[in-house]
């Protein structure tokens, strides 16, 4: 029987997913409807048109609308902004179709887990990088030292979207949005970070965590800083790691990022609680000085040196002026947070020219004891996207979420109800067409332990 | 006719309100009924009992027991927590008595005022110290200037609960807690700072908050810094301000205050927003070390001195010291925010003794231009307080309160509604009964305009 996958939302995390998913349609007898809020991104997504797929418009806010839309289908994949997949996941159950998606789980869609069981329906979350390939990728290393005897002592994993060495040029902080930029403004907010270190906990205020990074070496790929996230203790129960001396989870960044970065922490340029009017009348340099004390004749970048304590020769200061903070340009938006004016600033110079080539690297570093004796394996894997249309941020987001489609409409029964791909039925196969066919492949080393 | 008057909560800060009040009751026939949550706290601070005035329990959550205390109620005064006036002064609508409060007046007070007026009832908001005093006082200084012809070109009010020279002994803060410990921790938490100098308006994000201190010398009181604080736009259209150049309002500490502060504040230990557990098996020692990166051969003290770049021969690290950050001093409670961990701690050493004297100062700069020319005054004000039965804090805050009531129940008609003591009916009699009873004084000095 020919079965109907509707991946709604079109985003620039679909461009490997939507190829993926067309190249299989004859093959396994699918259809595929690409739906998203705006027809013409979901026309452009889903490009040549034949009688097995088909691109059309959705508001799901629309109840009506979405219900028509799910009729008759298998699957849906779920591309929405995280707030919304709860009424999708709903309109699964009324159609018996089930769910895929690379958000986080929340405690919402967890609740879902008996209906969807009941139903017979696979609800599958956090299927894309990170979330998704690191757990994956995790939960085998974890999987096979335990069936091996082994405890877990040690558990550090980070990732990081990047840029190419050959697309960085002179930007000094070798970086460029490759995802939301807003997310990557916004990074490191809220509540305060937490983890565990060699049996103690450990805090770092939200306003701190810039200045607490740890520097790593990734084969193949160079030097590293790893930036806490703030859930390092998110996924101890179901990464099993209720009793391991040391839990960190984190975001990679080429070093001095996260010192520069502070530079707008401290100058509170990443709020987003309250608007700043008349920003279409402000350059980004007098942007830059409301953040600064007065002084009629002090330069706005001497004041921001002596503020921030940047030494005259530093490059935290080469960096701040490469982006653009003490320019006349000026806003084209009336009003905005202090995010929003720093995001604007940021886009002029880290937006991916269509050559550019992003980075995706993941690391993780775990340590065993078995029979009295101590070790530890670090895995790493690194994938180049082709360009700014073909990135691997969207592969590796993407393709987990196309094999997970493929693995519920055509392979073993899976295990149903409302979960994430940390068990065998997924990682495996997951992880292998990945390395296989996508050049998604990780590298192990052992190493003598050395704590964390 | 006797008029009776109810005052709700008899807190710390009603320390002078209650004595000040039995002294009129015979003179202007009047009775008060203290009540309070706990019977014990309200007999206690009426102290003896005569046939007018009596104390009593009230929950202010019990409606009938609320509106059975109101009874022939002329005029409550609220001393509650703030986020309970409302039911309060829903209900002296219902009973038509005149309310007033010491507390911030927000949105849900305001929207009372066509119902207050209808009444012919008074509702003063904000009638202590700060708030309070300090809008007499400088509604006082602003009106003066603007009858003379002047128009207002600067405007900064700073207020200080501080501890009195005799009182510091080796305290090397100089502070001790004179008000709510809790809100002494969080201060500063919340939104960025707002405020405009020369012209231009500032920012500066929480975190940061006490990094930006300005110097100030108070006659007679010697040398204080001035923390930003959060709100100082927030009376710039009560005040009439809206044009001013620069405009900023904030709290006195005495110098150095602020940076040892910020240590907390780096570290995390301010935040409210999470729990510990099992905070009982941590010594005081232990919860600095939660904030410390994991190192098993260096001491605390100089894990916190090099995470902080505090030089070894700082007056900061003699502060942190002073406080009991590495003492081996447990806590009794087993599990609290960070916040309510520090808070226990100062409070060891930050508790007023039976003979510790507070201090109070209080101290206004304003910029005028008349004809073209600029001119400045500095106000200041000055209370010490006897000790910690009898604080300046407890005078200066419950002392306005008590002269409003007077002046409602036997003076001149007073202007019905919502309000705030701005307005000549209530600045010039209080601010005369304070100076001439209760030695409030403020000296005023004129000097040339030297903008911010």
């Amino acid at each position: 029987m020919t079965k109907q996958i509707i991946l709604i939302g079109a985003g620039l995390s679909t461009q490997s997913l939507v190829p993926y998913l067309k190249s299989k349609l004859e093959m396994y007898d699918w259809n595929l409807c690409v739906l998203d809020k705006d027809l013409a991104t979901a026309e452009r997504r889903l490009g040549e048109v034949n009688e097995r797929c088909s691109a059309g418009s959705l508001d799901i806010t629309d109840t009506i609308a979405l219900a028509t839309a799910l009729n008759g289908a298998h699957l849906v994949i779920s591309m929405v902004p995280a707030h919304m997949h709860l009424s999708i996941a709903k309109a699964c159950i009324a159609h018996k179709a089930h769910l895929v998606t690379a958000s986080y789980l929340t405690p919402e869609m967890r609740a879902l887990d008996l209906e969807a069981k009941e139903n017979g329906l696979v609800f599958l979350n956090e299927c894309g990088l990170d979330p998704g390939i690191d757990h994956m990728s995790a939960a085998r290393l974890l999987d096979g030292i335990r069936a091996d005897g082994g405890e877990i002592v040690l558990f550090e994993s980070f990732t990081g979207g990047l840029l190419s060495p050959a697309s960085e040029g002179d930007n000094p902080w070798r970086y460029k949005f490759t995802w939301n930029p807003r997310n990557v403004v916004l990074a490191g907010q809220g509540g305060a970070v937490k983890f565990i270190q060699e049996g103690k906990y450990k805090y770092i205020p939200p306003h701190m965590v810039f200045r607490r990074t740890e520097f790593m070496n990734v084969e193949g790929y160079g030097r590293f800083e790893g930036l806490a996230n703030r859930d390092s203790l998110k996924y101890r129960e179901a990464y099993g790691l209720e009793n391991v001396a040391t839990l960190y989870r984190g975001t990679l960044r080429r070093p001095g990022f996260a010192r520069a970065w502070d530079s707008f922490v401290k100058l509170g340029m990443t709020d987003d609680s309250y608007t700043i009017e008349h920003t279409n009348t402000l350059s980004f340099r007098e942007f830059t000085n409301l953040f600064l004390a007065y002084n009629p004749h002090d330069s706005v970048e001497l004041k921001l040196k002596y503020y921030l304590g940047i030494p005259q020769d530093s490059d935290i200061f080469t960096k701040l002026q490469w982006v653009g903070l003490f320019s006349n340009q000026t806003f084209p938006f009336t009003s905005g947070t202090p995010a929003q004016c720093l995001e604007y600033i940021l886009k002029q110079v880290w937006t991916l020219h269509e050559e550019d080539r992003d980075l995706i690297v993941m690391f993780h570093k775990i340590g065993w004891k078995k029979d009295g004796e101590l070790g530890m394996i670090e895995s790493s894997m690194g994938v180049e996207g082709k360009n700014s249309s073909q990135t691997a941020m969207a592969s590796t987001v993407g393709l987990p979420l196309g094999i997970a489609t493929k693995l519920i409409l055509t392979g073993e029964p899976m295990v149903t109800g409302v979960q994430m791909p940390i068990t065998a039925q997924w990682y495996h196969p997951i992880l292998n067409e990945l390395a296989n066919d996508f050049g998604v492949i990780f590298h192990e080393k052992e190493l003598p332990y050395a704590g964390y």
